[in-house]
């Protein structure tokens, strides 16, 4: 297949499967643009402390050092000098917290913006997992305040941009979906105090199974059994209907654990759920389990799973948090989703589910009869191109079968003849060859086109073997 | 203006600035692929012995250290552990000579490529250099070799794409070329080997001035007053036409400095500045000084100014190199030229040469009477995104003039308003505000559409105050 990684964990793809990659991203940046999201970027490095701002040393950050700068015994050069220690992101939410509060001034809130970039950890590289890879990122921010609506929507743009991605072949999506109000208003109604802590246990679920996850509740965040077993049960419903907002206000019942905060994480939680099913059907599921490792999570929290390849994780992950940014007189509430685009093509390409139809842009290979007419083999190409028909230059003279071969060999369906002259010294009409069928017809360069189908690369769904 | 750099030498662009660049790059894109470059991207990072190779220490590399990672006293953790050590790259040459090794099995030659990315250097941030930047690549690349005929097409394609922003206010665009064999031939011709060394002086020219340069010939490379005189007299030499190539070859006579080496060059430049006046007339100069400091070029070098921003310095650089690459059994011989993207994006921004129209995709803001009939202009939105129409929703019901003065603060020509029902409950006709006008129409989702001008933010020409 079309992957090479011979420095484990820094994916690279040959240029088909590149021409996947740049499908994927152009498709999700006309998705967030139709919906009025507007692209930032950001410069890949951070200072450390805002890196580490939260404590975060689970995703293991890359430091830089100039190589000219003298690695002072124990001291660190760069603050030496005044300068910062630096570290890549590990994610597009800390630098864009960072470039909301730089900006503020100059930026119209709520601010919608899309970003799409790499990031960097310096984790194992595991199967999926990357040291370096691309994320897709759509975030709202508010200033002050950032009504609930938007957590019903930002889901849904990611749904549609996914969707959008059906037509080649990816799999359909579904969107598991949760509010970190239910689960602390449910926890703290059980009495269990420390919610973090117990999201944290439950969110090993799927890797540990709910035995171990009950015997660490017990051990670790001092559960009583039936507390464990209430958590356990919680984490157990799902559903993509409001059936599964009554089925939690009755296990709540059942514990006598209910409070405010669970009633109104289940009025959103509802709310969510209804507008989804109305407006994507079958695409979004509530599903009590979803935890979310991260502790800045307020209210809705994603994650995403391609139907059939559960076992590659979430693909599309994010949720509501009160406290994007604050710069001590504003706060900055907002709502994001995160898509894994490296981990979500690597899947696509070693599966084998979609393909390109040909690795060069190339639609017409222009033959050259000799050096001495190379000119006008250029000539043609410019016309083409001058229309919008990606065209290539046959890089040498040789025998036309050699050049046709060219283009076979890139996958390019035409290559186009110069007429040649006749004894009155006029040209006879330029011809053009599809190399699949080997129909031949005369052509001209300021009128022929390719079939739309033909014009570009396309990626379509793998056909199986 | 839209320029942002609290992190001196890291750029970054406010929404307008990053409509700019990517309108850059996609322009870029556009025409790399009409001449059938295939686009690849490659990891950012490098094991720092390849990017140190070339004995390359002037571009100050980043060098990378997983932050848990122990810092052991004097050694190279990574290395004692097995891992390669690691470091950003600081162009995109390097790491697509390794990608061509790596791959070369793979690839077909001659094999045409661009590359659109990030590159990192740990220079003093001074005007329009930076520490982190993008570069815009093409290289066609052959297995054992590459006929000369490329070294006239790349720089005429970086050509056509500059061209092809000229519509938005970038200025012309002049590609100074020369040719290092008949630098090399001319020198030897006069007595002075130390080729790379003459160059290196030559370099000089626009910093320090002719007589500095031609003192630095003497102390430095040994020249005699007359030979340095000689390479200060070639490097006077410059034109579009070619009678440069008759004044180096008569100026060679005079110093009875002619050499075959000199010859082959002047044919090669000739035939370069031939085919530029005949394709592109007026954009390529030979300019005998351009010398170009790496030591891998081996026949044509190329620079590239903005007219009337020469003292921006070269935005578009390269040249022919025989040895890309090579692994033993081949050597892998191309030309390429890289365009600095940053530079020139941020000198369009600063000098306020270019502008967006706006800095949202946004073309309609949907108005929400109130949150009960959101729903309806989400349906609305829905209808005119699935027609290619960006559509974002008033994020409150707020007054209406509030909800206008939403999408005027961020540039949205239109604002859509729902129809009002009547009393017998039938909904009246929903109407469409141009707010730059004040004019309003009865409108139909399904049918109405903005001007081609205003369904997307277009870059044009700054109008000058």
């Amino acid at each position: 297949m079309a992957r090479v990684t011979p420095l484990s964990g820094f994916p690279e793809w040959l240029p088909d499967g590149r021409v996947v990659e740049q499908h994927v991203l152009d498709v999700l940046r006309r998705t967030f643009e139709l919906h009025g999201f507007a692209g930032i970027e950001t410069r890949a490095v951070e200072p450390l402390d805002q890196l580490l701002r939260k404590g975060e040393t689970s995703k293991e950050v890359y430091v830089l050092r100039r190589l000219q700068e003298e690695p002072a015994a124990g001291g660190d050069p760069a603050a030496d000098r005044g300068e910062k220690q630096l570290g890549l992101h590990f994610d597009l939410t800390v630098p864009f917290a960072r470039y909301v509060l730089e900006n503020a001034g100059r930026l119209a809130f709520p601010f919608k913006r899309y970003q799409i970039q790499k990031v960097w950890r310096g984790e194992r590289p595991q199967d999926g997992r990357f040291r370096e890879f691309a994320q897709a990122d759509i975030d709202v921010v508010g200033a002050g305040e950032l009504p609930y609506h938007f957590e019903v929507e930002l889901p849904l743009v990611m749904a549609e941009a996914l969707g959008a991605l059906r037509e080649i072949g990816v799999p359909e999506v579904r969107i598991l979906v949760n509010n970190r109000k239910v689960a602390e208003g449910f926890y703290r109604g059980l009495g269990l105090d420390d919610v973090e802590g117990v999201l944290r246990q439950v969110d090993k679920l799927d890797k540990i199974g709910a035995d171990a996850v009950a015997a660490l509740l017990v051990a670790e965040q001092g559960a009583t059994p039936e507390q464990a077993r209430a958590c356990l049960e919680l984490a157990a419903i799902s559903g993509s209907d409001t059936g599964v907002i009554d089925r939690v206000r009755a296990l709540a019942a059942s514990y006598d654990a209910g409070t405010e905060l669970l009633e109104t994480g289940l009025g959103e939680l509802g709310a969510l759920v209804e507008a989804a099913a109305r407006r994507a059907p079958g695409v979004v599921v509530a599903d009590l389990k979803i935890a979310r490792g991260l502790d800045y999570y307020t209210g809705s929290v994603y994650e995403t799973v391609l139907v059939g390849h559960e076992q590659l994780g979430s693909i599309c992950s994010g949720g509501r948090y009160d406290t994007l940014a604050s710069d001590g007189k504003n706060t900055y509430p907002g709502v994001g989703l995160s898509i894994g685009v490296s981990r979500l093509v690597s899947r696509l390409l070693s599966a084998g589910l979609v393909t390109a139809t040909r690795a060069v842009p190339t639609a017409v290979l222009v033959a050259v009869l000799d050096e001495e007419s190379r000119d006008r083999s250029d000539a043609v190409a410019a016309a083409l191109r001058a229309r919008g028909v990606p065209a290539d230059v046959a890089p040498t003279a040789a025998k036309f079968g050699k050049q046709i071969r060219y283009a076979d060999r890139r996958g390019i369906p035409f290559v186009w003849f110069l007429g040649t002259p006749a004894e009155d010294g006029t040209a006879g009409p330029d011809q053009v060859k599809d190399i699949r069928s080997g129909e031949q017809v005369d052509a001209d360069a300021a009128t022929w086109l390719p079939s739309a189908d033909d014009l570009w690369p396309r990626v379509v769904p793998a056909v199986a073997p």
